[in-house]
């Protein structure tokens, strides 16, 4: 399926998840409600409700209710993506300025603690007990991959089990929520909780590292600037750790050099990119995004085939091919 | 009841309490742990999760789970602590550096959001679905009156209503819910319910107007600098706001001039003071602080006579005279 078709597909439940965003219940403070709408209505894809509501339908529950829970997850997201804008010092975000440079950073870090409290609000008010017990786990999981990742900058040792440490718990964690999520509103078995939260984490590890990869791959048509936002800030993603590990001396040491340079030219990112190109590192990474698919892929087969399995099937494919 | 004899009455539940904020479940990553620790226990009262243990014997709850229920309360309140003391900048917090000044605001916000996603956690596992309604409600009321009081800054046309909603939501309204949640483990009736609910919120709104008062008339001996911290963040507080409605217009433009000093000296400070007592503001402040006493007394009053009901007039009553 091309991404017109996908789109074409999937713009019925789209369109009723923007419907659910809009109809929370505003908050009675203005203020919060400007930038909520600013870091809500930037442009996300609303890849998690989608896949709430998919997983859901996918079990057979149809009830219209799933898109006023589904929304709590990109609550919840966009909840980080504040904390995440404060913490990055990031200028932009979705080819918009970030909010903190609009606002500040103080009402950006406290309107992204109501995001994250009116989520956890929506969980109570739309979902169960067990929704939250899937939930409330998450958010644990999320906020102690953020302070990982904080603590992993610069650090060119990283493994590859700690480099996927941290993008299950910051990305995989919440996709692998919302598909479980789904699947407990429909009362499904315990075996079709646990495929769909698999499903869930491996799509989101293979979405994390495509992100990864378009944060070099893509870096110039996107941020007009020539050099990775991850690269700039010292994160080290994928394809840097396999370069790392496979380069030989110079080129590891230089490399290193080039990450802790704090004013990198485009030259030096694109000499960068250059070395990891040179010792396999974007080859290997989108074999690895490409694995991960597979395995969310697989994890579906457990469920009989059906025209919303053949839908979950495309996004999924689609996640690795996008361009942005 | 003297503070001594308070305290001694109270020690064998605030050693529980410290038992059960060691026993929590660490992280795994252990500079969440050295930071989370540096703030549970920097010499807080512990007042909350007090507040959910006695209120829960009160009605007659004595099962010794819920002091790792009570926690959480204390789970919550650091958290914000974190995060309050990113926005205000703040240097010192309980006569320590703040958690920002050792760590910098990034790794502050994330283990704040860690502490916020953990106390969600403790409701999930040692509380029930009405926990969990009260504790959600409550973190959006919170979070609500963080912008509040953000938006606040400076602003000294503030009215008494105004001031009123940023310290409800900001302190009492988590203090009536850590009431209220006691009486939900105990499974008492809607009205007594009610009344904890009540008692908590009037306790609380004493409590912060206390340390409203606390910030102008402590200030030489606590942060020994001579200047309140609200003063010189700009924050109108309840003195200060009833000075300001009650001054001719000679001192109300003396008093706003002084406010507005970005660099106050302790002379400005002691000026000040002495225009806010002169309109009688720390009077009116004290009155008001005993006013809710008054109604958090009258909201125990529901209850039989008791050694614990007896215990909590006695905190509550010794709230008002307290020094720090």
């Amino acid at each position: 399926m091309d991404k017109e078709s996908l789109i074409a597909a999937l713009s019925p439940d789209l369109k009723r998840i923007e419907e659910a965003l809009s109809a929370v219940q505003a908050s009675q403070v203005p203020f919060i409600n400007e930038v909520s709408h600013y870091i809500l209505f930037a442009g996300g894809k609303r890849l998690r409700p989608l896949l709430t509501v998919l997983c859901a339908r996918l079990c057979g529950y149809e009830d219209p209710k799933i898109y006023d829970l589904a929304v709590l997850f990109e609550y919840l997201h966009a909840a980080t993506l504040l904390h995440d804008d404060v913490v990055d010092g990031a200028e932009f975000r979705r080819g918009r300025r970030a909010a903190h440079n609009l606002w500040g950073n103080q009402a950006t870090i406290l309107v992204g603690d109501y995001l994250y409290a009116r989520a956890l609000r929506i969980a109570v008010e739309k979902g169960n007990f067990e929704v939250l017990d899937v939930v409330t786990s998450t958010t644990v999981l999320m906020s102690e991959g953020e302070v990982l990742q904080l603590l992993n900058v610069d650090n060119t040792g990283l493994t590859e089990a700690e480099y996927e440490e941290v993008i299950f718990r910051k990305t995989a964690a919440l996709m692998a929520a919302a598909c479980e999520c789904g699947g407990i509103m429909a009362g499904v078995s315990p075996e079709e909780r646990k495929a769909l939260y698999e499903f869930g984490r491996r799509l989101g590890m293979a979405f994390q590292i495509t992100d990864d990869l378009l944060d070099y791959l893509g870096a110039a048509e996107e941020t007009g600037k020539g050099i990775g936002t991850d690269f700039r800030e010292g994160k080290v993603t994928l394809p840097l750790l396999y370069a790392l590990n496979e380069a030989d001396d110079p080129d590891r040491f230089r490399l290193i050099t080039l990450l802790r340079d704090l004013e990198p030219s485009p030259e030096t990112f694109r000499e960068a990119c250059r070395i990891i190109e040179r010792w396999g590192g974007f080859t290997r990474a989108r074999q690895r995004a490409e694995e991960e698919v597979k395995g969310a892929l697989s994890a579906l087969s457990l469920f009989p085939p059906s025209s919303t399995r053949k839908l979950l099937e495309d996004l999924t494919r689609y996640l690795l091919v996008r361009r942005k």
